[in-house]
C-alpha cells in the first residue's frame, strides 16, 4: 500500500491533542476517517511528526498516512479537505513518501512558535491564540536568558512528569525571543523536544521577562535537572508547530 | 459629562457591525451596554471612527464615549473590559477626550488591512480571517494595479449602493500589495472611505492578481465611475480596520 506525506494546519482548541484517543476529539482521528474512502472504507494509519497536546496549534504538522488507493498526491489533499471540512483542520500539501521514510524519526529539525501577549486588554482577535500576561515583558532580558539554554543538555528541569522520552539529552537548536508590537515572540528549533519543553522553558523565560527572575537564572534551573524549580507550563494556547524538516526529499503537491 | 477615546479590538465574526441594530448583535451595543455602571447604569453613548460593516474585525477602531463618571482612562478600560468578557471585543487602552474631539469627523487618517489566503488548501488557523482563494495570484501585478488608484478621484467605481455620503470624492493615499508566505497582504490608508470601498478594490485587484484582468483594468473601472464594471465585493471575513490616527494630541492609558 502507497504511504503518503501530509502537511496540515489546524487551530488545536477543539481538540483534545493530535493522538486518538477514547472519548475524546483528536485531529488524528479526523484525518484517519476523513481518509476512510482512499482506504476501502476503512481509517487510514498515521505516524506524525509531533504528538501535540490539547489545544496546541499547527501550521505545519506533518503525517505519514497508509492508504489502500495509489493517486496523486493532490487528490489525496482534496479528498481528505473535502471530508475534513467545516472543522478547523486542513491538508495543506501532500507528497508521495519516500521508501523507508517515517514523519516522526526521518526529522531533523522541528519549529514551534510561542505567542504571548502582553498587554493590560484581554485579546480579542487573537483569544485562543496567545497567552496573555497584563504587565510588560523585558524581550532583550528574556532573549538573552534563553541563549543559556542553546546546545546539548538533560533538559530534565523543563520535562514533564508525563514525559515518555527514555532520557532527557536534547539539543536545542534555537530558542529566540522578540517583541512585535504588543506580543512577545518566542522561536524554538531542535531536532526533537521533551513533553511541555517548549511550554516549560517559555513559562520560565516569562519570569525573567517580568523582572521576578535574573536573566541567569533559567540556565542556572537547567543545570539543577530538577522540574519543580522551572516557571509555570504556558498554556497551550500560544503554541503552534510551525515546522518540521526532514533530510529525504519530498515533493509536496 | 466627561468625553473618552476608546481603542478597541475585536472580532467581528459574531456581530452584525459597528453600529446597534435592532435584533442583531452589534459591537457599538456591547460597548454602550459595559459601560452602563459608569453612567448611573444608563449605556453610555458612543461615536465610532468608524461604522465597521457585519464580520468586519479590528484591531484599532476608535469611539468616543460619554459617561457620567470622572474616572482615570486605565479604570473606564479595566471597567468596561470586565463587562464584555468573554466575548471577543477588548478596550486595548483608553485616553480623555480633548475638548471638541470628535472620532469619526476629527480623523486624518484611517488604515485597513485585507489578507487573501491564495493556496489550494481552505483556511484551518486562519478560518474567519482572510479571503481564500485556491489559485495562486500575482501579487506584484496587483501591486502596479493599485498604484493607479492613488490620489483623489471619485471612487463611485468602488462604493456601495447602500452609501450614504453626499459625493463619491475621497485621496487614497497607500493601496499596497505585497506576499507573505501563502497570503497576500493589501494594506489601505485614506482620511475616509466610501461604504465597500476597501473590499470592493480588493475584489477588483484580485481579478488583476488571477490574470483575467489588465494591470491597467482598475484605473480604467475607476475613470469610468460605474460600479457595475469593478470587481465583487471581496468578503467582510478578510478585512481589519488597524488605525485611526488624529491631529489631537490622546494620552493612551
Amino acid at each position: 500500500m502507497p504511504f503518503y506525506a501530509l502537511q496540515i494546519e489546524y487551530d488545536g482548541a477543539p481538540y483534545a491533542g493530535w493522538q486518538r484517543q477514547e472519548n475524546a476529539p483528536s485531529i488524528q482521528q479526523l484525518i484517519e476517517e476523513a481518509a476512510a474512502p482512499l482506504n476501502g472504507g476503512q481509517p487510514a494509519a498515521t505516524v506524525a511528526a509531533g504528538r501535540t497536546d490539547a489545544g496546541v496549534h499547527a501550521v505545519g504538522q506533518v503525517a505519514r498516512i497508509e492508504i489502500a488507493l495509489d493517486l496523486p498526491p493532490e487528490r489525496v489533499r482534496e479528498a481528505i479537505n473535502a471530508r475534513t471540512r467545516p472543522h478547523p483542520v486542513a491538508v495543506v500539501a501532500a507528497a508521495r513518501a519516500p521508501e523507508g521514510w517515517n514523519a516522526r524519526f526521518s526529522a531533523t529539525r522541528r519549529g514551534y512558535r510561542y505567542r504571548i501577549l502582553d498587554r493590560p486588554a484581554r485579546p480579542a482577535l487573537d483569544l485562543g491564540r496567545v497567552w496573555h500576561l497584563p504587565r510588560r515583558l523585558d524581550a532583550a532580558a528574556m532573549h538573552a536568558a534563553a541563549q543559556g539554554l542553546l546546545g546539548r543538555h538533560d533538559f530534565s528541569a523543563f520535562r514533564a512528569s508525563a514525559c515518555q522520552a527514555k532520557d532527557a539529552l536534547r539539543t536545542l537548536d534555537r530558542l529566540d525571543v522578540f517583541r512585535d508590537g504588543d506580543e512577545i515572540i518566542i522561536l524554538a528549533e531542535a531536532r526533537s523536544f521533551l513533553h511541555h519543553q517548549v511550554r516549560n522553558m517559555v513559562g520560565t523565560l516569562a519570569e525573567v521577562g517580568s523582572g521576578r527572575r535574573s536573566v541567569s537564572w533559567p540556565a542556572e534551573v537547567l543545570a539543577r535537572c530538577e522540574r519543580r524549580l522551572a516557571g509555570q507550563t504556558a498554556p497551550a494556547e500560544g503554541l503552534c508547530f510551525t515546522f518540521v524538516s526532514y533530510d529525504a526529499p519530498l515533493e509536496w503537491g
